[in-house]
């Protein structure tokens, strides 16, 4: 039975097979910012692949958008961010480190080593300030000139503000909707879990547009289709639940939200939020730009200010959670493997061809032929490097569903080994039926193998 | 015959169709800055997604990254930026514009509305200064103590300091290369040449990294490779060329470098630029971090730095080629047309379907079950709104290879038309073979049908 997990497992992994490492790490890092290595770099792509598909690509009424980082500075005055994107701030007059006033618990002092977390008693602490979290910077080319303008801290007001050119060419009526991906930046205090929270991140963020009768009714409807999205690329539904925020949480602009939350090794934590915004981004760009930014019926006249149902996922943190739920060790006779179940459609490799003797020219040859095959339309990588017992635990740690073994039978009938990363059940089947029982594989139904 | 291209016929086309947009457009705009609608999106995707599978898919040589935008301070000491990724700039004593000190032709006197376009004889000019290009924050809560960090103006830096981490990961000797597409930054007076230069950009980067008794020969391979991609995309040979830098234009890294330069309606500008950057980069950090970044041979003990060879293409700039080459207007009898004649592999939409009479029931539900079956597999449009003319004008202008009509005699012989965009010919197929017909026409050669 493998131990709990821990975060420094999930980091441990990424770093040794290349899926995260710590940004500009020869220079002793930049505290939360991280990059992502050739498997990660394919895993998160493959996460943003699936979530525009499930919100783009198989719908008729979401369209994509994507805008720029750096916006108008008024979009974030009328948003509300300028004045109240903030956190509490404590400065310690002993040890000169500043502090969440609201997350004093995790705190430690900066002097003295505590014997507890969260000892920050020995500080002396400042009455808390608000800091505003947005990145500030100037365009035009000198700082007395510029103009200050701010790095987004969210992708949806850059949907809120292209409503109207949107509207005008999707040639449809609400219910209709936005989707977006892409990066953003918080200057935060963060406690360092890894990919969880980082200075700057990714968000798929689609922002639904709906009469407002029907806000209520597509405010559940978006709940329940964000956490079948999860459920069906095989995050176990044991280790997901849906929170909905007490009155004291919500947001000024939100009359309803509910966060879908993960159980990561930190604990229950939000994944997604699904937010009902009201009207109250619409109506306060209308107000601050002049342009009104509503529906209007053409045959009918009919106009009116459509509510908003916002679901807003983190790729980083999504693509923590698959890693998470995928995780596993296990003994197999003697021998300890960590093998990470992934969903196929999320793995970063479908599959791995690997010859027996990666020396033997023949073996090669036809272990090469198939790499080509199979490569045209597929995620596939090509190991001869090592031992195959190796080889093999590589790829359950990238987390490759299916590897291709091409031995000496191989020579005589044409005929290789299919070995399923989860099973390690074997079936031996000839050299032109791979690529057709991949594909089938790959299309078929997936759910985890651990117990729920 | 179609008139001279023009930007302005581009930009239109973009607005018209949602392609792109200013950016925070009722705000004013922000100057240089757009924001892409669907159109815009499926298609940069789309070259994106060419770009990976030509760099990163179909080789075995190179593997992806996506490193932080922002990085250590420290790597952009290193690298030169900080001291001398300037440009230099004069202010006018008289009107109080600022201007590029080396483009003084380009520039307009902010006072006096110039009857010459470059008439800044008005003007009453400084001295030329040097201003950094890069745009900075801090990191931390407040200004005062906060660490002076920048936006990456590139994203080989990103790369060259992951050399260590990735070569060891790699499991292969040089040659072999680390591919990254991501946004970079430059605060830049730019003469607003739509999306060919803006402050916020997406590159797509390759640093190759090879033994330097094979820098030339590599450097010579990856101009060819790279143009070569253009043309397997259907851009023109005619619009195509590539301008060695003379040795005043280098840049300090650099002992050679090429730009392959594209027939833009400004004139022949760069679309990429291969460099030969020696061993400039991995010394520079190497010296500044202390970290040894060189290739080391486990086995036999040689050690070196390798040189870098580096593609270095921009993704904005890319999409704009392609909708420049693919633009076309021409007579259709008496009527003219707008055409995007795009490789259908980057075209956003590969085929639409198209009941001829919307209303009808049972064409609606004809139309309607080819669509569910199509978009499993591909990007694909149903558009049932409006005269069958205009629907074939709106795809012709997205650039929609294939047209598929549903109409009365389909319901009797359950056959379809399939409507060729740029030969406009049509062909008559039953709608079983409608999938695999579209399938081998994506996957078949295909050439701008427009004289190069």
């Amino acid at each position: 039975m493998p131990d709990a997990l821990t975060m420094d497992k999930i980091v441990s992994l990424c770093k040794r097979r290349g899926f995260v490492f710590p940004s500009s790490e020869i220079y002793g890092g930049l505290g939360s910012s991280y990059d992502y290595g050739h498997y990660g770099v394919l895993l998160k792509e493959n996460v943003k692949a699936r979530w525009l598909e499930a919100m783009v690509r198989e719908r008729d009424d979401i369209v994509a958008l994507d805008s720029a980082i750096i916006l108008h500075p008024q979009v974030w005055e009328a948003s509300g961010h300028v004045g109240g994107f903030t956190d509490p701030l404590v400065d310690c007059r002993f040890c000169k480190k500043r502090f969440r006033a609201d997350q004093l618990d995790d705190a430690q002092c900066g002097k003295r080593p505590s014997k507890h977390p969260g000892e920050t008693d020995d500080c002396d602490l400042t009455e808390a300030r608000q800091f505003n979290l947005m990145f500030e910077t100037r365009v035009g080319p000198v700082e007395e000139t510029g103009t200050k303008v701010y790095l987004r801290p969210e992708t949806a007001q850059g949907i809120f503000v292209n409503f109207k050119n949107v509207a005008q060419l999707a040639r449809r009526r609400p219910p209709f909707g936005i989707a977006q991906v892409g990066k953003s930046f918080r200057n935060e205090i963060t406690p360092g879990n890894f990919i969880f929270r980082t200075l700057e991140f990714e968000q798929m963020e689609m922002e639904f547009f709906v009469p407002p009768a029907e806000a209520d009714e597509w405010y559940r409807y978006w709940i329940e289709e964000r956490r079948a999205w999860y459920l069906r690329l095989g995050i176990r539904e044991s280790h997901l639940r849906v929170r909905p925020h007490d009155a004291d949480e919500l947001s000024h602009y939100s009359s309803a939200t509910s966060d879908i939350e993960y159980l990561y090794p930190i604990g229950w934590s939000e994944l997604e939020g699904i937010a009902n915004r009201g009207d109250f981004d619409l109506t306060a760009h209308t107000r601050a730009s002049g342009t009104k930014l509503e529906w209007v019926d053409s045959a009918t006249g009919e106009r009116y200010t459509p509510y908003v149902i916002e679901p807003a996922a983190g790729l980083n943190r999504s693509m923590l959670a698959f890693l998470c739920d995928a995780y596993d060790e296990e003994l197999v006779g003697e021998r300890e493997r960590t093998v990470l179940r992934l969903h196929p459609l999320v793995a970063p490799v479908k599959a791995a061809v690997l010859p027996l003797l990666g020396k033997d020219a023949e073996m090669a040859g036809r272990a090469r032929a198939l790499y080509e095959e199979l490569r045209r339309v597929l995620s596939v990588e090509y190991d001869d490097n090592g031992q195959i017992g190796r080889r093999y635990r590589r790829q359950d740690e990238i987390g490759t569903p299916w590897a291709l073994t091409i031995d000496e039978q191989t020579l005589e009938d044409d005929t290789v080994t299919l070995r399923d990363r989860d099973s390690l059940a074997q079936e031996r089947l000839p050299l032109g039926r791979v690529r057709e029982r991949v594909l089938d594989l790959l299309a078929a139904p997936w759910s985890s193998p651990k117990a729920s």
